[in-house]
């Protein structure tokens, strides 16, 4: 089984092939915020590019979360921050979910044949399946805004590091190696290692450390959404 | 000033700045085997995407250049090997080049105020005219057909290390942190490094082991080659 990183959706079409499946990466906060929202009993989640969908949902009495450039939309009930969705108004709910990049990976990968949702919080389930399906797997890692980010790259790194070296996959492309070398620097502290990156200093100046630490945090939360149709779902 | 790090010609347009300085990068081989060139009395190259351009101006009485996945298309004089620059008779001709990757990178930043040749054979004069000119710096990086490569990245990484630590250039994107992260992974033995990288085994396979340890040896042409209208011309 060969793993693959691709660092921006921008470049997905690069990478598809029909069998392999897509791991959609969006650390700093999307796929943070719907695997929490999973593990706190939300029943679906429908994720939609633009913020005019995501507000239509809400007309027709969806719950909706809207995100741009780290900031709630006025006017939703959520935002991407995780701790939104540790919630009891959340529970057994289905919500319409649009951020500025976490759900443009999906869009941009929506012609995979599986699409799950990564984060450091639901690592370790994420590659025990991975390494179960005997699949080529493409993690997507969502980026800024098509650019490529740390964050998102070191999580990949840290798929690439277990599912080679525990589970017999191999590296056929240059940026996994790369994301696994910045894993392997930044795994002792990666608040500290992230402490310089683009995204870090867009969210401090928006005071979000706790969201930061929270997100970094391997393992707090063991389920794995995956796409069905339009719809998330808890595997 | 700012330095950014374009990982791909794709996403050239996110990074163009109309006053920003590009490098183009393509170390096996193409920006290595241009610059090769100009140190070697060429007088002026003529960077083309298609094959088909290239065979034209071969027709009309020009030296002509082209490769495609590593090896030199047949009918043609040259291809990217730098090793085939370094003649008699190449001096004071101008020659049509076609690349698979490196004239791309060109072709996507050619709006840009101010393009040149970047590899580490001119590594150290290149950083030098960049910390005279006080504007912010794009380094295009060729990669292997818009994907990630991580020979162009640590040759992005060795200039990033070089202008910010000695020029006081200023990182502002997360691909300049990580190509700096992994240049200094990388330069104690930068052969050993990319040992397992996507295009040295493509390479290997070609028996490229000595233009690859030449391409990776810094500073043998300190000449810059810039682009003026279509050409490209030693400054």
């Amino acid at each position: 089984m060969n793993i693959e990183v691709c660092y921006t959706p921008q470049a997905y079409n690069l990478f598809h092939k029909d069998e392999s499946i897509v791991v959609v990466i969006d650390i700093f906060r999307a796929t943070s915020a719907i695997v929490t929202a999973f593990y706190n009993g939300v029943s679906k989640m429908i994720p939609v590019a633009t913020v005019e969908e995501a507000k239509e949902y809400q007309q027709n009495g969806y719950l909706a979360a809207a995100e741009r450039n780290g900031e709630m939309i006025e006017g939703f009930e959520l935002g991407n921050s995780p701790f939104g969705y540790m919630n009891n108004k959340v529970k057994g709910k289905t919500i319409a979910i649009s951020t500025t990049n976490g759900t443009q990976a999906i869009e941009a990968s929506r012609k995979a044949s599986k699409i799950l949702v990564g984060s450091f919080l639901n690592l370790d389930v994420l590659c025990e399946y991975l390494a179960e399906q005997k699949k080529d797997v493409i993690l997507v890692c969502a980026g800024w805004k098509n650019k490529f980010n740390l964050e998102d790259t070191i999580f990949a790194g840290a798929i690439v590091e277990k599912l080679t070296t525990e589970s017999g996959f191999e590296i056929t492309c240059d940026s996994a190696i790369a994301s696994k070398h910045l894993y392997n620097i930044a795994k002792q502290d990666m608040f500290e290692f992230l402490s310089n990156s683009s995204h870090r200093n867009r969210l401090a100046k928006l005071d979000l450390e706790r969201d930061i630490k929270y997100c970094l945090t391997p393992n707090q939360c063991p389920v794995i959404p995956v796409m069905e149709g339009k719809y998330l779902v808890k595997m």
